[in-house]
């Protein structure tokens, strides 16, 4: 949108850009990793606006500093994949099963919880990971499943509530998802469901990972009590596919995210390091400033 | 479909009547009020035909004991509500999670997991009933929520996903599931996802109760373990809406039914009394021949 602006002098365009990148952040009240990004463009701005660049010095800086995110994006998929890819080694046909998309489709590199399948895969490991549809919108079924299927690897779709018997039936050696907020703590919030799938993986003795850049810790929460859950509206569940599969007039209640406490998390794969345990004082040791 | 044999003789009818039975119970492998309703019928039907009976009379016999069966259902679907009920007493608000449809479109009369709602909203109880849609063929969203909200209880529709987060809300007191098969020590087979609704009310401290009457237990089975689990085809995962939701050439994996081990059961509540704890000596003193 800034290629579009019409502003006259570099503090009129920084007002601009602010406005619009607050409108863009509120479309992701859960999620950190957009608003962190957003910032990062908006104070690079900024700081060239206080120096005295030109509206179109400003255009420029803008789009470097997007494209810098964009290639840091990618070594830090890099990154936790290095990091990701020893929870294969040394075991055979091993199942693994994530939840959502926090693949190659949500990210510029090779995703965070699909940073280490891509590189096991690259490197010979043979494995199945099965994808949980992730209702209401089916990022699991319509891209997690498609991006692996299409990279070689042997993907399964299952629906979100056939997770806890298929770590029953012994399928599944690890659970590896992303996260869209960790707190100081470790407490994750991650796609509606990710609570769930933690609480069975416990019950079965299962190790539960989180994958996720440094980007996407919010070390100014003490816990993830305070990240904000986006509620979406009812046509999701009513009427998500095209498709009418419920009463016209019932009531839903439609929570997109939930926070998965540190507690029920094996350990967090971060492109700086793996933290395990996962602790305050971890954390801090290896995503702090 | 009896009206319509053309048996010439009661050995024949019994024989036709047989085969179509058989037929009928091979489509329900895991549960077993069905086998257990046309063997009534058939030992019916045979029974008078070893005494010479009409091949009219045997027609007759077996429409005679199909409706003796249905007026015993509603019977049994009070009996519970009566039990049922008790759970609802002395609460104000209370929010009840149930999976799947175990209610009056699913029996002769007033359900079974429903039967202590429909009592309850009677008597005069409120309440809020969260129905998880139930993947992939929606029995939640389309059954449990549009019989509840017809009857005027209110109905609130979740994906199978969100009823973690819906009990770390705080906003279920309990759950209440009906079952499809019973083994003599409890552990119960239901509609897939009941099983992973049991281990994260375990993990909240809330009670999860199963409500099924007598014939849903199967005493010649120790444990679950040998309820058979019938495994269903992809389209239902992955085209369950006349819309296709995942890649054409993905695996799925899809099993119609879990087995939730007596240790995560609260209580049974049956037509005969509430089986409480649930034990293989409760289960006998309750529901035993």
């Amino acid at each position: 949108t800034s290629q579009h602006s019409t502003a006259a002098t570099g503090d009129e365009f920084c007002a601009e850009a602010r406005r619009r990148a607050d409108y863009l952040a509120s479309s992701r009240p859960t999620a950190v990793n957009l608003t962190w990004a957003l910032e990062r463009c908006i104070a690079r701005a900024c700081r060239a606006a206080a120096s005295g660049a030109s509206v179109a010095n400003l255009k420029e800086a803008l789009l470097s500093e997007g494209l810098d995110i964009l290639h840091e994006d990618i070594e830090l998929c890099q990154s936790i994949g290095r990091h990701g890819v020893s929870l294969f080694q040394g075991r055979t046909s091993v199942g693994v099963l994530t939840h959502c998309n926090a693949g190659a489709l949500a990210t510029g590199g090779i995703g965070t919880a699909t940073a280490g399948m891509y590189v096991a895969h690259a490197a010979g490991h043979e494995f199945t990971v099965y994808c949980d549809e992730t209702r209401p919108l089916l990022q699991g079924s319509r891209l997690t499943a498609w991006e692996l299927n299409r990279a070689g690897i042997d993907a399964v779709v299952i629906t979100d509530n056939m997770s806890a018997q298929v770590m029953r039936e012994g399928k599944v050696a690890m659970v590896i998802t992303g996260a869209d907020r960790i707190a100081a703590n470790g407490d994750a919030a991650n796609k509606i469901g990710t609570y769930g799938v933690a609480i069975a993986a416990r019950h079965h003795g299962i190790p539960f990972y989180v994958a996720a850049p440094y980007s996407t810790f919010d070390l100014d929460l003490p816990s993830g009590d305070s990240i904000p859950i986006e509620l979406r509206g009812s046509e999701e569940i009513t009427e998500g596919f095209g498709r009418r599969t419920a009463p016209h007039d019932i009531k839903t209640y439609s929570p997109a995210f939930d926070v998965t406490p540190a507690e029920l998390i094996t350990a967090i794969i971060t492109d700086r390091g793996v933290i395990d345990p996962v602790n305050t004082e971890n954390v801090s040791r290896i995503v702090g400033p």
